[in-house]
């Protein structure tokens, strides 16, 4: 009897060794495509672009090929078979998990229909750049409708309960469902509308004239890469360069580029756009080691990553206390533009909430109603409840509803994102929860680390940066973002943390 | 039997293409190889290089199992096939050529000491790198007397006729062997013996002072950025970085990176290194963009290859009709270190020649007698009349006997390169090669351009570039060095040309 058990234990074990040498194999070869995805956005000339744009193609598809070949499928047939699956370690668990979620996920989708996708957003990002650029929503709509419909397919293949919209949340957000997501929104959108008419009617409002002013922009720069190590964000295992559309890549956890860009009559861009990438860049670098080479060497999920960048850019970076220790470097930086400027009236001005038609720039407060516009859009396009022909008007509607402008063009409107022409559907709500996430884990680590401001006004961002790699950072994706967050603040996401903090920053900001 | 042949043709076309599909898709992974390859140099933080070895590691060997599995084998086996190989296009038969001489080789070679050899090779350049640092031979010695070794068993895998070396100089320049090279070197050694002599005796000889000065290097690089589209590198195709050890590397015939090092204290390393690889990479973006996406779409041979740096860096850059056209921006850029030296004093000074202790610093003379040190020496050790750990004490010696000079420490000597630690055995005669078919070329261009010097005089570097593109770019590949080298010039390589080169442009420069 133990002969037989110590026999089932070694076949299982070689099976084990197997699914982690190929998943490994699978990973490495991600770290390359993500290393020649951030070259060509940042690094690559010009003509080389198109031709390299087969190479990376080929290097997708070897890897897409292992990931649902027949070894793959093998294998996780063994290891998801539940007695073999409870007899795995923690680590392996999740490896399986996030493999057989893609496997399941892949196999689905018939080829054909995949490859008709995969020709289709290449071709969409074209037209949507070009309907930007002209405001001709036309241009971009066949394509759009087109992507919807598959992705509608998709929904189908892929299989759901509740919304068909689940199916898609998941992608980005694994078991999050519009059931659970709607009531926390709901929440968040009354008092976010509720709040936003009281600081209308405000009388004490903070001055943002300093931002009209040119900011030299390789001062900038100087003042980027100065914050940028002092916050938490490694160097030594990463990097800072600029492109149109910042963003964070990671390579491994000792290489993480992330990107800002500097603009000559917008300070605030660089500024915040660096600390939000640093969030991501940070969560990254301070990933276990030990995961380093499995595929949960990663985020746990959209949501938590920008959990991470917001908190950083937000929770912490709009903070009074982080000016109280930044500002000063910020004035010698530019002493003509902040000279004569306090640091209170600073503080009061990088928290200017103004309805704004561009998501990107909105502030803390708004930006969360930019993000159910477009979630609520989602969902009825999946639910065929909006007619992609209509998207113009509804945007329109929806943003006078919740922010009371109405943008004057498509192009600041219905037109502004990348999102849908890659067939991102589903990746908006990441943007909220993340600030959900944010604020939940502020009101823990506030508990936890009592004197947590007191260490940002004094810059000390160790003892933070390290509360957050021992809780969140060091598990990669080892647990699902539910497991996560119940694990750092013992409760599910909820929206009354968010809703309390926004409530008691902008009551002092707008003395309300 | 006219139906038959038909089915025939079918059947081969279906093999061609599938073969075309394969290499291809090698050649894809490739591109991306060498990107990944580049950024690691030039871009990536340190703590992210040696988790990323493993990542490059994993997609060379994917590389690698493309290039020797089975269909290629298959594939090879059809298409080598005499009566078939012969109804190839010319374009077909170079890439089965090339990918089938990388196959033989490949597999000839045992799994267990090639696996042994690409560790050892890694660990090997750590170790030379400390060798270096601490000028302590000995920490490199076991790893180097290993590579000799395997480097020994590779070339009887190979096979060879004549001397053993002839395996591994194949590996560089196909078809070459010691038996061709030994008199071209020796022809070549005896005059710039003699030459050097009788430089030594000179009485007029140029000063070197205004490269005692020191030159910022922020002017350097906009100078080095200045002339660089100007000799026809296209800036839209490439890029020029900053790296230690200047080098090229190609991405793809509309992506060619290349490096120089702007070192304050040497003005002329920034300016003749630049060039030098501006060379490379003209060379590669001028490839036939047909080839693009096949094994054939890169130079010849590294000697062709090197011929083409050189004679940029050379025959053109260190021309006095280059200084007439260039050195007044030259001062513009360092009126301080130049302002009162004419044209002619600068030409003068940058040919100075000097037996110097370092390769890569070397004057166009010199230089190719370092290269035969190192020529002999590798022969001496693959056919065991050099020992290893004899290798200090041969240099040295060998030194006094060419260049009549003794470096004071390994690191100044023996252990200057780095082409051994990389197993790069056959390597070095490449260099000289360069100079060789270099001068080759440059005889034959001055007669078929007949104004060739008035074009570099006049700043007109397109109709060089058109001659150079035409004659020897835009076939990558196609042909093996000695069919091109027929080809632009009608003869085979000989040595006469560079004798005559130096012999003419050293008895001007100091007057003999």
């Amino acid at each position: 009897m133990y002969k037989r058990q110590q026999l089932l234990n070694t076949e299982l074990q070689e099976k084990v060794n197997q699914f982690k040498k190929l998943d490994e194999k699978i990973t490495h070869l991600n770290s390359v495509l993500a290393l020649a995805d951030w070259d060509q956005k940042v690094m690559a000339p010009k003509k080389g672009r198109s031709l390299f744009a087969n190479s990376i193609g080929t290097l997708s598809t070897e890897i897409f090929k292992l990931s649902i070949s027949k070894e793959m499928g093998e294998l996780l047939g063994v290891l998801t078979a539940e007695d073999q699956f409870e007899q795995l370690d923690h680590v392996t668990k999740a490896i399986v998990r996030e493999r057989n979620n893609f496997y399941k996920q892949s196999k689905s989708i018939p080829t054909e229909l995949y490859n008709e996708y995969i020709v289709l957003t290449a071709n969409a990002n074209n037209a949507w750049e070009e309907a930007r650029e002209t405001n001709n929503f036309k241009v971009f709509l066949p394509f759009l409708e087109r992507i919807v419909e598959i992705k509608k397919q998709f929904t189908e293949y892929y299989g759901y309960e509740g919304h068909p919209y689940n199916a898609l949340l998941n992608e980005y957000e694994p078991g999050l469902t519009v059931e659970k997501l709607d009531p926390l929104f709901e929440e968040l959108r009354r008092s976010s509308i509720d709040l936003l008419n009281r600081i209308k009617l405000s009388l004490s409002k903070p001055n943002g004239d300093i931002f009209e002013r040119l900011y030299n922009p390789e001062v900038q720069k100087e003042f980027n890469k100065f914050i940028l190590p002092l916050i938490g964000f490694d160097m030594n295992a990463g990097r800072l360069d600029e492109t149109v559309h910042p963003f964070a890549q990671t390579i491994n956890t000792g290489d993480v580029r992330i990107t800002t860009r500097y603009l000559e009559d917008n300070v605030r861009s660089a500024i915040f756009g660096t600390i939000h990438e640093a969030g991501h860049g940070i969560y990254e670098q301070n990933i276990n080691p030990e995961l380093e080479g499995t595929s949960i060497c990663s985020g746990a999920s959209f949501g938590i990553h920008e959990s991470q960048s917001r908190f950083l850019e937000n929770m912490v970076g709009r903070s009074e206390e982080f000016w109280n220790f930044f500002y000063q470097d910020l004035q010698e930086h530019f002493p003509d533009q902040l000279g004569k400027l306090d640091v209170n009236d600073f503080y009061g001005a990088i928290n200017i909430v103004e309805p704004s038609f561009i998501r990107v720039e909105a502030d803390e407060l708004t930006y969360n109603l930019h993000i159910m516009l477009r979630y609520e859009i989602e969902k009825g396009l999946i639910s065929r409840e909006i007619a992609v022909k209509d998207l113009p008007n509804v945007w329109n509607e929806k943003m006078k509803e919740y922010l009371g402008i109405v943008p004057p063009t498509d192009t600041l409107g219905v037109l502004q994102d990348v999102h849908w022409s890659f067939g991102g559907l589903g990746y908006f709500p990441s943007y909220s929860l993340g600030n959900l996430y944010a604020a939940q884990i502020l009101n823990t680590i506030k508990k936890e680390l009592p004197d947590f401001y007191g260490h940002i006004e004094r810059g000390e961002f160790d003892a933070i940066q390290s509360w957050l790699k021992e809780k969140i950072h060091q598990y990669g994706s080892i647990y699902t973002p539910d497991e996560l967050i119940k694990k750092i603040t013992g409760e599910s996401l909820n929206a009354t943390y968010l809703v309390n903090y926004l409530e008691d920053k902008y009551s002092k900001v707008y003395q309300l």
